[in-house]
């Protein structure tokens, strides 16, 4: 017996789409990302099985620019950042899912726990015609939508609030009481760009708030319903679940960053 | 005989994705943005052949966020804006081409000689990563580029120049005399886009200005060397063709607008 450990724990930040996907976690009905980079990862140590652990197990259908994840691989490879991001984006091929970068942690460092803050963006689509550039990457909604009121109503859940109004029955979090740094609303020529960001979110909480606004957007609710429907702590008083192909995971914060500088620059 | 005329023309801006078309012109090879068009203008006509003109035959893989053509309808069918826009979507249905807006306009309008002015714009994704969410829309770049470098460079191309280093051998056009109105290269995160607007380009001209600038991006040539390879009206003495998948044909210009107001608000 040694003081070595016997795992080397790796960070990777990962890109995806999610069309096609089951989402992150690994099932038996479909390809996920985390069975992707599982089996890419064991590619790259051999054979050995390694494990994967993520900042946010993204649903079927959501898109991530910047993932976080750490894997466990056996200590006993030798690997640099850029044998581990271009071995796992080789392994990947020819998947819509890329390693970006890729940094050694310790083992108490970890993709979930350690995670101080998440951060989504959600793309509408708000214009007649259907999308043919960005199918599958949009909510398409052909009602022109007032991004102001909008941004009135996304204003009203910013802060500490139990959002059960917003939580899908299924979320398996212990507590519906979340803080919301950031939640913002702006139009971008014919899209419509939803910012959110907080330490954590509930399950569909991003997709069912985007769903709410929507209901303010296009007129048939005043801002201040928004409120109400928070205070309601019920799930049917607030708007429906805003389709998956629209959500990105964006970013995940750490402090500090083990992703700084970048590998391209280390 | 009556003074009616037989057709009734109408301009239409179309959005696509060149991705796994043989570009907008009919070719028995593949499937073309022309055929998909007038196909679905002859249904909406009730079977009667509708012939169009294109204010920008785009390439194979080449996209367009707002392409202009115009297509001639037998003019005793009764067509609103509204239903050519929706009709002609619908029939183009399940490709990714869509038209966005639809206006008549009198047989002396023509979407290519009445065009005052083409736009285009280039993304490059500059990582080292392949692209994951933007496959097939993005030139993928590994080597960082230097976009002060490549602005000082493309500002050399600027104003009226004979083209004849940035033309392709099959390039149809008598003169190779062009005014390059606007060139500018900016870095949007990993992403650098270049946007070009002139009154017309010649065959590939954009994307032999973007593999030239590319040449001095990632610091192969000094940005003078560009002013020299123009100089030379020579194809070899410029850069590479750059791949058709990062090129979009962003917008075409008629004084007046036929589209001004936009049929969804007419």
């Amino acid at each position: 017996m040694t003081d070595t450990p016997a795992i080397q724990r790796w960070a990777v930040r990962i890109e995806y789409d999610g069309t096609g996907l089951v989402g992150w976690q690994r099932q038996s009905s479909g390809v996920s990302v985390q069975g992707l980079l599982e089996e890419a990862a064991s590619r790259l140590a051999g054979g050995t099985p390694v494990g994967s652990i993520t900042a946010g197990r993204t649903d079927a259908g959501v898109h991530a620019l910047a993932q976080v994840a750490h894997l466990d691989f056996p200590a006993g490879i030798k690997l640099t950042p850029h044998a581990v991001r271009e071995g796992l984006s080789y392994h990947l091929k020819p998947h819509a899912v890329v390693v970006v970068d890729a940094a050694p942690v310790s083992l108490d460092w970890n993709a979930r726990f350690s995670a101080t803050w998440r951060a989504y963006r959600y793309r509408i689509l708000n214009r007649r015609a259907r999308p043919a550039l960005v199918a599958g990457h949009v909510w398409h909604v052909k009602s022109p939508l007032d991004t102001e009121r909008m941004n009135e109503a996304a204003s009203l859940l910013l802060g500490l609030h139990d959002f059960t109004s917003f939580r899908a029955a299924a979320c398996q979090a212990k507590s519906p009481i979340r803080t919301l740094d950031h939640l913002a609303v702006r139009r971008e020529g014919d899209e419509i760009l939803i910012t959110a960001r907080a330490r954590s979110f509930l399950h569909h909480q991003v997709r069912n708030m985007v769903g709410t606004l929507k209901q303010v957007g296009c007129g048939y609710w005043a801002p201040e319903r928004v409120a109400q429907a928070l205070a309601a702590r019920d799930r049917s008083a607030a708007g429906q679940t805003a389709p998956a192909e629209g959500l990105y995971l964006s970013g995940v914060g750490y402090e500090p960053d083990p992703f700084s500088p970048p590998a391209t620059e280390r």
